[in-house]
């Protein structure tokens, strides 16, 4: 019989194909480079990156299963006893070069501890130029995956801990538009796998038509400005609140594959604001608040 | 009598405007925004940037005076009873828009909490395209500084809290090239005030050589990526590691000040790595090892 953590392994290295598999499609031209990497404390992983593709300009998604033995320390911050651990999951980050494409995050992920072990992860979406029916479809498509699973997945609580987990308390700012989030995600082992293999194959399907509407949209070098602009705002998530870039950093983990969630080309402008009742403010203005997007009139068929 | 608190001010913003004056006159076309500000809690300062300057792509200098009350748990950390402090100084960052002059960091500060007081500060320097000259020249303006104030002001080991300060651990790199770091200087107040006044009337005299030398060095598209792609490192420093923007950021600072002195253009790639032998290789082979550049050929007058 497998173990747990194999099962686990077995299907995020397949979701890992099937999501490059879906990205390079999407591209047309672009193909992932693969790194394959090993862990001196035990296990390893598979980075696949694209650079300058024609839809993406950079697109990574990670694959690894480590295990071994963590610091009393950080043991102390987890569920279960003692410090052996295995931790197994695909994360992902697209960057497309398209200002009216969204970047888009995911991350699925289980670990163990001692006796005790636990699912995680998201996807969530950071537009540049939104349009009100990709974020509502996006959104849509996580509250069906959570639905079809609500005796264990409360959509709404989701959401809501995606909304506080991606804001930029500096700037009392949201990064995007959410999606959701979960962790320590504990009890019936089946019933949570069986969930989060349905968010896995729910993310080509969450983020591959926002992708196709968009991509052929024409686009001007100020739009660009304001992507590489806003890009920023990534980096500064990334680098001053996310829990794992940081505990990956500090931990000596591999620093290309942490990194390769951070945007290709960003700019960073003195005080800068957009005028008022343009398309840039309205970004601002009406996508970076948290709002219920599934009670939207665009999703009123829900 | 003027307290030391406000002769620190009369002095730090006496020397804002030298320096942005020299800039001024160096950069030739651009000049300085000012926006002043206040902090709630009590103070307020000068911020003062230049975008888009001929010769500076970003320069900022901020002048800032503040007092109130700090946390007890901040209060901890920091020398002196109780939490009433004051704290006033200059701090500035130059990012030239031509990959031969190198970026440019300085601060200077004095700090009072309950009957405590110290002195703070450094310079530091960050090429993209060394020059040994530029490097020897920089180290040697900041010797010169400290041999003049030799009964407190070690060089030696004021170089060497640079280079331990101004480091990437996930990298395992050095941020630049260093310069001269110092912290909690206390003792005789005229003493010391006059060390600080002199590092910061130095400055400009510091700097300014290497930018004539290097404005008119014609450089390449090429040139611009490679910079661009270092500076990736400038804002992953100041975002993962400097105390002072962590520290602002998460005590509600005025955060455009705060972030000044990120690059205004950023590439991130994967992996990347400069041919070996090439001039990118030699900034990482030969220059961003820490050591006594003063005792080199070129300083050997010294």
């Amino acid at each position: 019989m497998p173990t747990h953590h194999e099962l686990a392994i077995e299907y995020f290295r397949g979701l890992q194909d099937r999501i490059c598999a879906g990205v390079e499609s999407f591209d047309g031209t672009a193909q992932f480079r693969e790194d394959t990497w090993e862990r001196p404390g035990g296990g390893g992983g598979r980075s696949r990156v694209i650079e300058n593709g024609t839809v993406f300009e950079k697109a990574g998604v990670n694959f690894s299963e480590v295990y071994g033995e963590m610091s009393a320390e950080f043991a102390k911050s987890l569920p279960g006893s003692g410090t052996s651990f295995t931790a197994t999951g695909v994360s992902l980050v697209f960057h497309p070069r398209n200002p009216f494409i969204p970047t888009v995050h995911a991350n699925f992920r289980f670990l163990t501890k001692g006796d005790a072990w636990w699912f995680g992860g998201g996807a969530d979406l950071t537009p540049y130029y939104p349009f009100r029916e990709d974020v509502v479809a996006f959104h849509r498509t996580w509250k069906q995956v959570c639905d079809h699973h609500s005796k264990i997945a409360d959509h709404a609580a989701m959401k809501k801990e995606c909304d506080e987990y991606f804001y930029l308390a500096h700037r009392q700012e949201a990064r995007g538009v959410g999606g959701i989030f979960f962790d320590y995600k504990r009890g019936e082992f089946d019933a949570w796998f069986s969930f989060v293999k349905d968010c896995g194959d729910a993310f080509l399907n969450s983020y591959g038509p926002i992708v196709e509407r968009r991509r052929d949209t024409p686009f001007t070098a100020q739009h660009r400005e304001w992507q590489e602009y806003r890009r920023g705002r990534y980096v500064e998530f990334n680098l001053i609140y996310d829990r794992g870039t940081i505990f990956g950093l500090k931990t000596n983990g591999r620093v290309e594959s942490i990194l390769m969630s951070l945007p290709p080309k960003v700019q960073w402008r003195y005080d800068f604001h957009p005028e008022p009742g343009s398309p840039e403010a309205e970004l601002l203005d009406v996508y970076l608040k948290h709002r219920d997007w599934c009670a939207d009139d665009g999703c009123s068929t829900l």
